[in-house]
């Protein structure tokens, strides 16, 4: 196959085809895909068929957290490039519209965003992309954790959108890659301390071997942080992580899978608490590869098991399947197996 | 009386007692109250005897919005002042403690604010209070509008959190005093546009009369706007005022009323959503006082009603004799009457 | 001709040529120009050949702050569009670099600006341009009027700057165009005042007359002000303005004209200023359409005299010639002439 | 000598005096200073018996950067504090005005600050001081390096001011104690890199063995850092380093000694580069003293000698005698010697 792909054609429904290799329009590169990890929202793709408004009613490659290294140029980008190492932003916006044109590009009504219906996604050989979301890999850092780039995002914008600094106390709430990631993120932008809850054991320890004071969901906490990063998606969660919170806390909302929460209305009041929801991330990918380069942000522990692309629907089902996993990466051939 | 005081003895029990003549401390000065506005927190206390955790159980003189002329001054304080018409913040924080130090002196856990048990209020002949929170009135303002400044600052506080500037489409749910003084507020921070909900068609017609689109409270709601100032409590129009903003759109939750209420999280998180809760109001006194007096915010349109302090109890129960009323203030003296 | 065009030929050398119609280009419309305003910068080409290292060694057409009607659309943009009036924003970005994924398009280097060398700028009789550049122009407003949304760019850009608001005492130094759009709109940001100051008597009657406290030059100011827009360009303006700056103030430096100015650092430090400097503007047009179309800033007191193209030299001289002036703009065709 | 003193009392003349125990009013405490390190104030007094229109024309303690024991307690003050460790924050504000409550208590211009002529300083047994600017000395740190805590404080502020955060490329001009401590305390807040220039080959070995990136002075830097934050104070550092910012670049000027330095104001709009000037600090002492307890911030380094109190002006003239030394620290007793 010269374009080996994932494509899901229904309800836990995955094929491996052969897909035309894509010709770089303008603007943009072509990328041999190296290393892509599995998220959430692939899972529940393959297993729902769809998430809220979006639906899979026609066959799509899934996958959007990728790297792998440039093959091929359109007009107006520049042939060295060719060969280089690449992290791929999976959302390519219009530019035009008055969210892009404030930088708030993540907003855009009309990003096309990998493996969103209808868009194809990168579990694949071959993938085309804009060069300017195709972001250069620091040197050192391996495919896989090239890939990271993509959730250590969701930890950087949460970061910044909750203005974590020096002196914050940190609450992560959910332990998953995405809570870790983002638990490491605000390590690195400088919190006094980052504390994480989740109700597994097992994901506990994993934060706790990140170096992370690590307690269960339902422990009891002195409203003494200044920052919670919800990341577990739990109303539970949100309701204990804001009562942690003191005065002038910032919450943000990262984790996704409650509908409608109850607020505490007289807490959020009292204390003046600001609450803020995030949807992916705009201008995180530099940091985050940075981040990921320079040993902040860790993602040998979070990344626990690696499949070949013929073994992706192993990949989207290894949460069901092992307990003690966190996150699968699919490589374009290879032996499967765990990290550690 | 030196100092007729209404005092609070319990559920639906006010009487009008004389009290000792305030003698000021260092720091201090006496105020000669001549006008005090009555608030929501001054009825519910009346009706029920408490507001949460706080609650009436020694007898408390009321009211916390209020103007006058200085007559005394204690050590430290320039003996020039005396004379001087002022407006007093009600709530004199510590000054001492990490909220003070940074400038939120409203989130002080030691602030001694006016009519919150057990501090006694300042529907009074005279009060004393520190010199700094007794703010110079501005030429030309009456003390029914200085003693507005209270309100008024709450808006300030609610249009300073939500960034209110050109540009900004701003709507206002509820349109009692502290929204239709919210809404004034919002347009002198140079709101492009000002909508104001209310189920009530005398509150509407009242805030059209100052200048802004009115809409039924269950009116549908484009998603255009960039800022909602919640200032009905209501857990409806938090869910429609929400639903109300455009992406990137920030939210103030200014009313009181409700405990949980369900929060939709897709939605705060797929438009990335900004929601911050408000506590009274710091650095506020200044700026209310300028708009008052500039005629940004006229208090003519909110304040419906006036009685002498021996008609306390009839301002405290004004909400439930007539529909057709906003604001009751409370003189020393005088007669008691509508505006129009 | 069939689109008459002011080319600068070299100093002092203008001629109007007939230019080949512009054909739309994928995203672009063509406006038929209607009103093009004469800023400092085409006088500075017209007098010097040059601005810094902007040189014009080619003819080029001048003027880029226009407004006009879409006479026809390219490939992707709404045919409704035709017959809309639209004011130019002259400088289209590139979109893909840094500082355009930020928000930051006013730093693009790749910026393609109207009447900088060498593109061509807009006293023409049609000019193309990106279609998301071109905004609608509210009802009411005259093409003259909405041209000037460019200038109050400037001032909004400024004013966000400073983050200017309610409460604040702005200082204006300089009262030309610039100076008195700047204003205008400080105090539609709720500036609770505006002084400007200008050495020119006739300017600070300008001034006077749009509602303003004027000040000569170098009067002596308290340094009571929270915001400085220096707009004069003037070493001797931004010295001091500084001075005038309460602790914590800040400043933008709007104005050109110096190169190495003294800076007073311990003053700078002791007050802990801080000072902006600012280039054109982004995402300002809606804002300054907004605010021209409600008569919050008033174009009708700057725009002093109008000339046909046929006689854009005198435009571009007015200032040598007639102390009394402000802003020129020229228009297709008709009379020239004087506002009063 | 129940409090020994290091008393200032002209140019070039100090004596070690024995001076009344303080005894603490309501709201203060005593300490038995156990560090306290020497400033370029100090030194700035000791030469010249002024600063700017500071005038020492009484006799003054000196000294301002210390640590000790708590060892009295007055009126309001919990006397379990009796015995603890403490870092004292020279500057106690006055509490009231606009700026306290403002939360930029630095700015208050009734601020009593330690060896700021009439105020006496630090260099002594024992001081009394309020107890909220007693800040207790996290568990592991010494005194001296708790000391430290001042100029630490110093560059937490211009940190804060510059918004350091990941991803941000810093410009460090100038090595000596407050740029050593202002380029760990970046590395804290997240920079991505940094950078420390100055023109002692001595001070470049330490800021290479505290992990910089180190340069000359005059070294051509390409114009890529987001921050730079000046510390030496010189102009020609000012003015490289501001052009070594690129678009949208912070500058922080915490370095004193120059006055007017010429400011490239087209460099300045070009970039749009913002510039602050900091004066002290507020709310950074636990920050500060945090940075220190968990190794962020390394004071061994920095802290070159040491003095007994009778050595005070042997400490004073360090930087004259011996040019390989940084900060100088006065303990009340023992031996002076160099830290290596």
């Amino acid at each position: 196959m010269q374009n080996p792909s994932a494509v899901l054609h229904g309800i836990r429904t995955v094929a491996i085809e052969d897909r035309p290799l894509p010709v770089p329009e303008a603007h943009e590169l072509v990328v041999s895909v190296r290393a892509t990890g599995i998220c959430g929202s692939d899972i529940h793709y393959y297993e729902h068929g769809r998430i809220g408004d979006y639906i899979v009613d026609a066959p799509m490659v899934i996958g959007h957290e990728s790297a792998g290294v440039v093959t091929a140029v359109g007009a107006g980008v520049d042939p060295a490039r060719i060969g280089q190492a690449v992290a791929l932003e999976p959302g390519v916006p219009c530019r035009r519209c008055a969210q892009c044109r404030h930088g708030r590009y993540n907003l855009c009504p009309d990003v096309v965003f990998f493996a969103t219906p209808p868009v194809h996604g990168s579990i694949a050989g071959f993938v085309a992309i804009d060069a300017d979301f195709a972001h250069p890999v620091p040197d050192g850092l391996s495919f896989e954790e090239a890939a990271m780039a993509e959730p250590v995002s969701v930890g950087v914008w949460a970061a910044r959108k909750a203005a974590v600094s020096v002196g914050d106390r940190v609450l992560v709430t959910g332990a998953g890659p995405i809570g870790l990631f983002a638990a490491q993120v605000a390590r690195a932008f400088g919190a006094s301390s980052v504390t994480v809850t989740d109700p597994s054991a097992y994901r506990l320890s994993v934060a706790r071997g990140l170096g992370f004071e690590a307690a269960e969901a339902d422990a009891a906490l002195d409203p003494v942080h200044t920052v919670l990063l919800e990341c577990s998606g739990a109303a539970a969660a949100l309701d204990a992580g804001l009562a942690s919170l003191a005065p002038a806390g910032r919450a943000v909302l990262v984790g996704m899978g409650s509908d409608a929460v109850p607020l505490n209305v007289p807490l959020v009041q009292g204390r003046e608490l600001s609450i803020t929801g995030v949807f992916r991330y705009a201008n995180t990918y530099p940091e985050a590869l940075a981040l990921l380069a320079d040993g902040s942000v860790r993602a040998s522990e979070v990344i626990t098991h690696r499949f070949g692309i013929e073994d992706t629907e192993q990949a989207l089902t290894l949460g069901r399947r092992e307990r003690e996993s966190l996150k699968a990466v699919v490589v374009p051939s290879g032996r499967s197996g765990a990290n550690r």
